[in-house]
């Protein structure tokens, strides 16, 4: 299929440090052209990627200190794409709802994955207006929120599958946290948790500009604790020594994640995950398979002493049979054909038997 | 004409206290009403008009606790509009670029008036790709920074005409400074000006959270010296009485200031102005007739000096010459029938012979 992936500006697509949504699209963009597709990414300029780049800004905008007004870059994306749109077999947007206005008056098929929380009260009026535009949940229980809204799938995300052969067997000494230094993501939970149990724990987190009064007043007071290790935020290099050396990942969340990457990407390395039962926790992790699913500190302290139990090699299984990156840009090709069913009879571009094998198989699991 | 104003929905139209957008929308919808059109107003649900209302939201953004999205109930509105856009003759905009992409696909006129600065150099490649978009500037020195975009026509802002005759004549007896405590419209060297010419200061001002290290920093220590006096965001049933109060307004700005709406709410009470030679500044101002345009402070306190050779009342003619809402309403509807000729035959709609004469007027003014 001729397919356009269309992320925001913000990062570069993959993002050089933290940014979810453009590491997703670059996972699914990357495994898109390795199925045989013809993809185009629209992306700020320093992206990097084996599609073709339609380099919709130069630089993302987080690295540009000359952007305002950072609306405009991505209303001048969305007219290239709406201009361009006819050379595209499918249209798949991860920005939110900015492109339902213009594109649901169009003809190309086009999808949009949500992939933030959908639970804030501007958006009830806005998905009303617009039930019979197309989008993809990446989690069941985000949908919740916006009964309305036409979700044609749930997409969880995955990431890319990667040979653990090379590595050596993990020591795993420690309690592990990573993800932004916000009070939804707990790490003061976190840090209760894990001198509750005796272990040290290591945090990687990234300060945002919006945290830095709760960091201060909050978490940095509780960093001087024996065994509490701060070591900033980290990027992709990093992160398999930082993950595959780790007890267990703490997740002690207090609000509704719609998907929660950092717990797949723990899988990878066979790492358990301990989460609180909020948001997409149960619909990623296996209680007493990949982790444990726990509702308060209490119930979190007692499942770290069940980690015996657990056996790396099977969370590993788990993650490469669920949730692989090769899995969602499956899901995705499913998604595609059922919303422009004429592409399905792959006679617009070459392609060997594998990859129509792939659809069908696609097809099927939809 | 069947006209639909819309209006940002930060505040409500008019705002309860600052707010120059929505306020212009506002005079300019109450005086097309008057000239007897049939016009709607998009705004917020909070809004005042003798127009239509649709409440695009049920109130104003900046006052509603529960937002933390302010792009959504935009997106709303302007599908909305787009949904009803063949119930009106033109559609006037006062959203920035936000409805180019959308309604430059559909066939109902539509204009957009650009409130804000010009000179982002994000704007650049926006407005080369939306070329044929009508917009309309609020001064000839606004446009500069935007050759490529297809500027119909420059209307300046105006504000109703209202009688003076009802208040006794003032006493003036200081300097005003008026608008936002940024350091781009400089209430710091207004302080300067005025303690150097020895005349009071009074300053009525808004601090936003943006400005408000400038403030604490650099204003807050110089509000101590003598004379000079913080009398906070004023409504507009108090600037009245402060403008009208004042020997003149200083305006020591050191922006591209686009229009600079509070220069002519001070010539509507014969309140001569200082300002610095910066963005519309000379389309405003007409130097040593309505005020002094000055190049630095040094400058300004020698104008002060000069303020005895103006003439009140010449001042508030000028005014009424060029700058009021009935004006500002005329042009634009020039504007529209410029962009919508079918609908000059005024056959759709009841309307007496005065308003076909102030059509007839506009058409030869335009």
């Amino acid at each position: 299929m001729r397919i356009a992936q269309i992320a925001p500006l913000h990062e570069a697509v993959p993002p050089k440090l933290y940014g979810g949504t453009e590491r997703v699209v670059s996972y699914l963009t990357e495994e898109l052209v390795a199925l045989g597709h013809q993809v185009t990414l629209f992306a700020s300029g320093d992206s990097v990627t084996s599609a073709r780049l339609h380099a919709a800004w130069p630089r993302s905008l987080r690295l540009d200190p000359n952007i305002r007004d950072v609306i405009a870059p991505h209303m001048l994306m969305l007219e290239e794409v709406r201009r361009q749109a006819e050379e595209f077999d499918v249209l798949h947007f991860h920005l939110d709802y900015w492109p339902f206005s213009t594109f649901s008056r169009q003809q190309v098929p086009f999808v949009t994955t949500l992939h933030g929380r959908l639970d804030l009260p501007e958006l009830q009026s806005l998905f009303n207006a617009f039930r019979s535009v197309p989008v993809v949940s990446i989690s069941n229980a985000q949908r919740l929120a916006l009964p309305q809204a036409r979700f044609v799938a749930t997409v969880p995300h995955g990431v890319p599958e990667r040979s653990l052969a090379s590595r050596p067997p993990a020591t795993r000494t420690y309690l592990a946290f990573l993800g932004r230094m916000a009070p939804e993501k707990g790490p003061d939970r976190a840090i209760r948790i894990a001198r509750a149990c005796g272990i040290p724990l290591k945090i990687a987190a990234k300060v945002d500009k919006a945290d830095q009064l709760y960091f201060d007043a909050v978490i940095r007071p509780m960093l001087d604790s024996p065994g509490v290790e701060m070591i900033g935020e980290i990027g992709e290099r990093d992160k398999p020594a930082f993950l595959s050396g780790a007890v267990a990942l703490l997740m002690p969340i207090e609000w509704p994640e719609p998907f929660g990457l950092v717990m797949i990407e723990a899988m990878s390395h066979g790492t358990p995950v301990i989460v609180f039962n909020r948001g997409s926790a149960p619909e990623v992790i296996e209680d007493g398979l990949t982790g444990f699913i726990v509702e308060d500190e209490a119930a979190a302290i007692a499942a770290v002493t069940g980690l015996d139990q657990l056996d790396h090699g099977a969370v590993r299984a788990r993650f490469e049979q669920r949730f692989t990156a090769r899995r969602m840009a499956e899901d995705y090709l499913a998604t595609y054909l059922a919303l422009a069913p004429d592409k399905r009879p792959l006679t617009r571009h070459r392609c060997g038997s594998s990859r129509a094998h792939i659809l069908e198989r696609t097809r099927g699991s939809a």
